[in-house]
């Protein structure tokens, strides 16, 4: 079932030479296929096929994507077990993990088909008040996207990008994540099934294999290709985004990248809800990990004997729980390296740190910190992949005010605050949320519900442009463009 | 009233000691006035002010905003025929263009103001629809606007980059445009005077001399600047969005830029409507020198006696015109330049060259060239700002859709057609839309409504970033971003 080859358009072609496999973090040993890397001339003809396939897709109605997207949700459904079996045998994560991410993916698509099916005008826009101007959102045009290491299903081949550019109208090209590679194939094959029985043209979507960056630079610099989209990691994303705009012709790039995920923690709930909190805290920080974006980094609050006593909490609940495997060894190294960078400064000092002797094992941290250093040292702002925490103490509530203001753009921002403390945080919070993409209170930053109210996204750092989601039905925009017509005979038919 | 000093806030400075002067075109010699560059000191000054007047002005209510507008526009009207003086002094063109201009800058700064009024709920998106989340625009930060060359009042200091940005929330700081300095401070007077009796915060606004590129360079590159708004040259447009880019904060740049604003005949409107079109078109081309954006300088059509017969009426009825000036040396010498190289494509014939020995002068020129050659040479699709047309002789309707299918991206596509010529254009309008950022039906492309179902803007190099307008009030989402509240205590109160 898994060929190793890659989906240029409706051809399953692997003349390439150039071969890798996945790796079972559980099996501690490299799955059985071989994975042939797209050659350069395949990754130029599925470009080819995208542009020819674009002039056509872009001309069919909402209600048809639409259907397209519906049956590509019940392919990847017919996939079974299996789809489960390769992704945990890929990733390391448990059954429940993959079968929620499987449901999270089935969501995103039927939601985006709900949307198009309710939304059939959405389209047109300022339905027209002149007689002479209307104005209409059409599809930028062949879109890339980046399947996320952490994400082999809901951010990856038919994941979020995937979905919201195939139902703007844009045809897809997916470099598939090497990590996960067969499940990428799976999915291909599902979507390149619903394409068929959809009657879509060949080139709506392509999936492509390469171990390193190869062809995801090629792809972004091609002429043909006017958008992309990415997941993953500050370093990769920032690539993209300065390749794609030293382009004769420059494209936007949606990169979603790092966040540490700030939460501040207020005087009551340390008093009141300490033990809650540090379970809570706990659960969300070793979740798959700490693989997700919005993963807890950091945590801000003012010192005091409530404070010394929640950290307590907090590393008694991490010693209870068993540590997970890490994706791969890549990501696992990047983790160690960044530990070590924080470790290494003179002012931290480590509360918990389940260090084993385990290639892959997650190795839960939590450091503390003053609220001077960490004004004084950037590199205690970096994001550290994993289940990693830093305790910021401050001295005082204007400190604390003072790092909000200064913090890098984050995904997330949290306040865990009672109700009767909301006017002594109001100044913190109209601050915080300029900081952030999304501000919760009393909760945690994972868990991204898919919904049209949903932002995921923030300032850079956190994203390449502020300005849209990667998450929920809006994420459409960041692949649409306005145009206006003026003075048009008769009927709109386009 | 004039004084060559900068608006740094609410002061009045000028320590430097680089002057320069504006020109008069009608005059031909320099006014009298010096305008001191900004220092180095100055620009960060400004620029700080501006962060700190963020942080009020965002917590300002859209009834506030609309208020501060509002009083912008009547501190205009109140420099009465001050203005039109140093406008006509600073740009050569005539008075009737002068007041066009500023109504229509009095009409974008009430419009901006009515729709805050009216929508103080839009920055309210998506009204809840489950009881955890919710979703806010807010504005991304301090907003720096270049004046433009041609547009000294409805595209510079108080312009629609500056309309939309402060409606949004944002403080502006303009990068006066050299060739008319004393304009812009007038007008920067007038809203320094409505900032004040509005009650906003110091540093909301400020205008910063330059007679070249160093201050516009410091301000994008400024840590606190968070968007840029730009409308002038290709090339300048490209140098701002590179030096943004390539910040360690990249920040969006909307940049419009250059277009050709192609024309296509029909065979009908040819044999029918010929003198008519041509009248109108030579009109647009020669309207302010040519010096619009939107002044078409490509006219597409399939070869013919009617297409003949047309190119000769063009002629005539340009030959029947007066020239008119251009704006300055600098905007004639790169028309001159620019002209010349098209000359000297050994495939076009010149149909039109009204030359003349006057520095100034606007010498409108009509070229004709094959469907093949333009084609062949992509010299024959860049913009010469001015009244400059190449008329391209298609030999068949399929070698003219062929050239709309692969135009650069544009401002504003133009058809001339007949109602029962639609179903034969069908394909030829599907594809222009994407080439495009509005599609014109039986029109000319100069003149651009301010309202809502605008579009200005239009894929690269019309623009930096498609997925916005210039015009109209939608342009104000270019600065602002989503901000999602999830489990919300008690009432949105930011």
């Amino acid at each position: 079932m898994i060929t190793g080859k890659n989906y240029v358009g409706y051809n399953l072609m692997g003349t390439g030479t150039t071969k890798f496999r996945t790796f079972s973090p559980l099996l501690n040993k490299f799955n059985s296929w071989d994975f042939i890397e797209a050659t350069d001339s395949e990754v130029n003809l599925a470009v080819d096929k995208a542009w020819d396939a674009f002039k056509q897709y872009r001309k069919r109605t909402p209600a048809e994507r639409a259907m397209f997207l519906e049956l590509i949700a019940t392919e990847i459904e017919l996939l079974g077990d299996k789809l489960i079996e390769v992704y945990m045998l890929e990733s390391g994560l448990p059954e429940s993990r993959a079968i929620a991410e499987r449901t999270r993916t089935l969501l995103q698509l039927r939601s985006f088909a709900a949307y198009l099916e309710e939304n059939d005008s959405m389209f047109f826009i300022h339905p027209k008040s002149t007689e002479l101007l209307s104005k209409k959102l059409i599809p930028l045009g062949p879109v890339v996207v980046f399947g996320a290491s952490n994400f082999p299903l809901a951010y990856s081949t038919a994941g979020g990008d995937t979905v919201s550019a195939l139902a703007a109208g844009c045809p897809v090209i997916v470099k598939s994540h090497p990590m996960h590679a067969g499940t990428g194939e799976l999915v291909a094959a599902a979507v390149i099934k619903a394409a068929l029985s959809a009657g879509m043209p060949d080139g709506v979507f392509s999936n492509l294999n390469c171990g390193d960056h190869r062809v995801g630079i090629q792809l972004v610099q091609h002429n043909s290709i006017k958008a992309v989209g990415f997941t993953g990691s500050l370093k990769g994303g920032r690539a993209l985004f300065d390749i794609a705009n030293r382009r004769p012709e420059p494209i936007p790039v949606f990169a979603e990248m790092g966040s540490t995920n700030p939460i501040v923690i207020s005087e009551k709930t340390l008093n009141k809800k300490s033990a809650y909190w540090a379970e809570k805290i706990v659960e969300s920080m070793i979740q798959s990990a700490g693989q997700f974006c919005t993963s807890p980094g950091l945590i801000l609050a003012v010192d005091s004997a409530d404070l010394t006593a929640f950290s307590e909490f907090l590393t008694e609940k991490l010693e209870n729980k068993n540590n997970e495997l890490m994706l791969g060894q890549v990501i696992k190294d990047s983790f160690s390296e960044q530990k070590a960078m924080m470790l290494a400064q003179k002012t931290t000092s480590v509360l918990s740190d389940k260090f084993t002797n385990n290639t892959l094992d997650s190795e839960p941290t939590i450091l503390m910190t003053s609220g001077e250093s960490f004004i004084n040292n950037k590199l205690l702002h970096e994001e550290v992949f994993g289940s990693f925490l830093i305790i910021v103490k401050c001295k005082n509530q204007l400190e604390l005010e003072k790092i909000v203001e200064n913090l890098d753009g984050q995904l997330t921002g949290t306040l865990l605050v009672d109700e009767l403390e909301m006017e002594n945080y109001s100044r913190l919070i109209e601050s915080f949320q300029y900081r952030v993409g999304r501000l919760i209170f009393n909760g945690v930053p994972t868990g991204v519900e898919v919904s049209q109210q949903m932002n995921h996204g923030g300032p850079y750092p956190a994203s390449t442009d502020s300005r849209f989601t990667a998450v929920g039905t809006d994420s459409i925009f960041r692949w649409l463009r306005p145009v206006c017509y003026q003075n048009w005979i008769g009927e709109l038919f386009l």
